[in-house]
């Protein structure tokens, strides 16, 4: 087997979330998650540096990502639209992910382990997105609640697009649950 | 030793993070906890399953007083009203234990396995608190957010409130917070 497989990394992927859904993320190998992908063990390590790995990338795209659209928005944007404007452009981080996506929800909401890494990267991604705003000049606390907004935005907006029997993009959870604050905030 | 010691479960706790604190959580034993409380370990494991539940009460004290403060609150508030009568009770829970609450914080910030547990007992009660709000007819995605926004302000208030050097109480910090996330959504 070559050392270059054309896509290997998202083969490896699709074969490992398949395996973690049908026999739960501890009883698979990664033996047979390659075998699955017609590729060798050490093609999965050239990948990731174990299982865990293929459901939380070491270098988190959501979070570079998340960072860069908040730097992106206007200096002159109040704090909840440099939110709104970066939460608008995640959704293209996404798109034509939506199924592999709700195979990885099923497995990580299985797992207490899984869970707990996922809400630890949450937690990241708040603190990362609250340094962020604080770079652009929003004051302290500020900072820190539009940060949390944004990811408690970010969260259940995500599980409403997973939820969603139709086929409207991610952005469109993102406006509503992002109103929905605001209408709560204004005590509807 | 008799069997029932004057307030040995507090004592145990303030012998616990002495060490923790002193030591770090994994160096130190139940029995350097139970010696430096004065206490046996068969006293310890009478109060705690094991050291990690010195940090994390098994029934949690603060989602079930967080859960009854919601249901106190008038039928007929609103939702964000609701969470801020919530949040204002809260403080009768961390009355008098500030000091230990710090010293808990350093604990937890230092391990980082600690820190999952930790974020993971906030999901846990952010969900409660949605599962409170819809119990009370809030709307699926409006609890879903105000249980989000409950949660933000009592971790950030609650920071706030250990960094603070004056003698306010949790209450303070609490209505600050939730002042500015109105604050914020109106678009400030």
């Amino acid at each position: 087997m070559g050392r270059w497989e054309p896509n290997a990394r998202g083969r490896l992927e699709k074969a490992a979330l398949e395996l973690y859904s049908e026999r739960g993320f501890e009883q698979t190998t990664v033996a047979e998650i390659a075998k699955r992908a017609g590729l060798t063990e050490r093609t999965f390590y050239r990948h990731f540096a174990d299982k865990r790995e293929v459901l939380f990338p070491d270098a988190s795209p959501l979070q570079t990502f998340f960072v860069e659209a908040l730097n992106d928005a206007p200096h002159d944007a109040a704090p909840i639209d440099t939110v709104g404007l970066a939460l608008d452009r995640i959704g293209e981080l996404f798109q034509g992910r939506r199924e592999l996506a709700r195979q990885r929800q099923g497995i990580v909401s299985a797992n207490p382990e899984l869970r707990e890494r996922e809400v630890t990267k949450m937690a990241d991604l708040s603190d990362a997105a609250a340094r962020t705003l604080r770079g652009r000049g929003v004051g302290d606390l500020a900072a820190s609640l539009a940060a949390e907004i944004a990811v408690a935005v970010l969260k259940v907006a995500f599980e409403r697009w997973l939820d969603d029997p139709g086929d409207r993009d991610f952005g469109h959870f993102a406006r509503e649950s992002l109103d929905e604050v605001r209408a709560l905030a204004a005590g509807a």
